[in-house]
């Protein structure tokens, strides 16, 4: 089936059973008749110290993210208060806009809700096309690693996302049969190109009784194992020197596509490792030039 | 809620276990984008002896049937065969046009398809505006009793519809409260207009051991109870006289909205009746005067 099609019948099915939000979801995207608009659902959001919020949809080509709030949030004063000032955060810490669509109001009123947003998108959409630094969604491209290795570079602002670890492999050159070792499959495999670059793709769930833990708002990893002996081991091998790992982190997104992302190249982290008795890994480089190895 | 907000927005998540038929329902509503357009879900359509088939959507302003034929219909020749066959069935039935949307072309392919549905549905809507024929889509007045009241007479092909039995009876001018008794509701009363027209909402579920088995094709109603006795009682009663009944048939539709829904003016088959030792009625009128009690 084709990926698009997919991917936004997917994005519709999964909100159905919120049948106003899905209704505003639906006609937000036939009415925008852009396939070369990307929509993404849930989008996470960090807010302030240990919170985070998902905003509905997300515009990542143009940095807009949409809340659809059912009639119900408008039932009382609280909610209302409570929703305005997590909208305040988000658009205070991402510097991105939000746009609120009311469904308390009637279809019309909705409508003209949705006729707004969908003018500012395509008004953005123009603006970034007229400046030639709109880059259409591509999905074909975008999980291509030999389009990245035409570009040379890849970088975190670009939501560089893989389907396979034969991909991640392919875009280092580097030899995927290494990569497994019998019915288990490795972490990760030195690059051929910068040999001090050790490529990681750690998951989301447990893998062998490692966990990863990525702190979104922290940038770190921190890896522990079930076996707290193996914690420690773990620990005094990285506690002593310096590595670098260029990470890809496993997950499953919100539609059931599984996904490597880019998250940036990170370093051991020896000071807050020793704190934690623990081997944690915080981000050094959100962009990896694909031939150097250099980062920044 | 809105009720046609309420009433789209139950349609598009009805369908949406069928995640590409959903896709393409929710375009075509989109980008009609004209509230005055009713759609209709898996409407009925008589095929032949003892068949029948339910039409994806419906617009009954303009007799358009849509098909969404997903990937899957593509499989297989056999499946090709029977659904032309079925189709054309539908079209000589019915009269009616009917459009198919095949699924298993990509992205491009299926909103090439849906903009020429929009364009016919648009093109026919505006011929009978043209023609001053056109009925906007008016939930408020076609549930309201005094509307219809207003205009003198209903028929069927109005799609005549009330939500309450208290409405059916104010459209007669008949007393609400007589049709209660005890904890127990009437299944018709007399009509104080046309004291001959007995006015019934039998339901398709059975109430008090009565079945009325309305069959769409044959325009009758064969009405029985669990209890063989009261079956008997009752056909012993009409066999031997002229009886006429003014129907509103009670359902629940597929969105989940209780119905009363005028199917005509029908008298009892003393023939059919002697032959299957049941009561039947048979339509014999599509169109009932409220203010004389003529039908016709």
């Amino acid at each position: 089936m084709d990926y698009k099609l997919d991917y936004i019948s997917k994005l519709l099915q999964k909100t159905s059973s919120k049948r106003i939000e899905h209704y505003v979801l639906s006609r937000i995207w036939h009415l925008l008749d852009n396939t070369d608009i990307k929509i993404v659902p849930q989008q996470y959001v960090s807010r302030q110290l240990n919170k985070y919020a998902l905003t509905d949809i997300y515009f990542p080509q143009i940095n807009v993210h949409v809340e659809i709030n059912e009639p119900a949030h408008y039932d009382n004063l609280n909610i209302i208060d409570r929703d305005l000032k997590r909208e305040q955060e988000i658009i205070v810490n991402t510097g991105h806009e939000l746009i609120t669509i009311n469904c308390s109001e009637d279809l019309i009123g909705i409508h003209n809700q949705i006729d707004n947003l969908v003018s500012l998108v395509n008004r953005k959409v123009n603006k970034q096309k007229n400046a030639g630094t709109f880059k259409p969604w591509s999905p074909q491209e975008d999980f291509n690693p030999n389009y990245w290795k035409e570009k040379g570079k890849i970088s975190i602002l670009e939501e560089v996302t893989f389907r396979t670890i034969e991909d991640i492999c392919s875009l280092f050159n580097a030899d995927y049969q290494k990569t497994k070792r019998g019915f288990l499959r490795k972490g990760g495999i030195v690059s051929p190109l910068a040999p001090e670059l050790f490529i990681w793709w750690p998951s989301e769930s447990s893998r062998s009784g490692w966990l990863n833990l990525y702190d979104e708002d922290e940038k770190t990893i921190t890896e522990t194992n079930l076996d707290t002996q193996k914690t420690k081991t773990h620990y005094d091998l990285h506690v002593k020197g310096d590595f670098i790992r260029v990470v890809f982190y496993h997950y499953k997104d919100v539609l059931g596509f599984t996904n490597y992302k880019f998250l940036g190249v990170f370093k051991n982290d020896r000071n807050a490792s020793e704190k934690e008795r623990k081997t944690i890994w915080k981000r050094e480089g959100q962009c990896l030039d694909l031939i150097t190895g250099d980062f920044n």
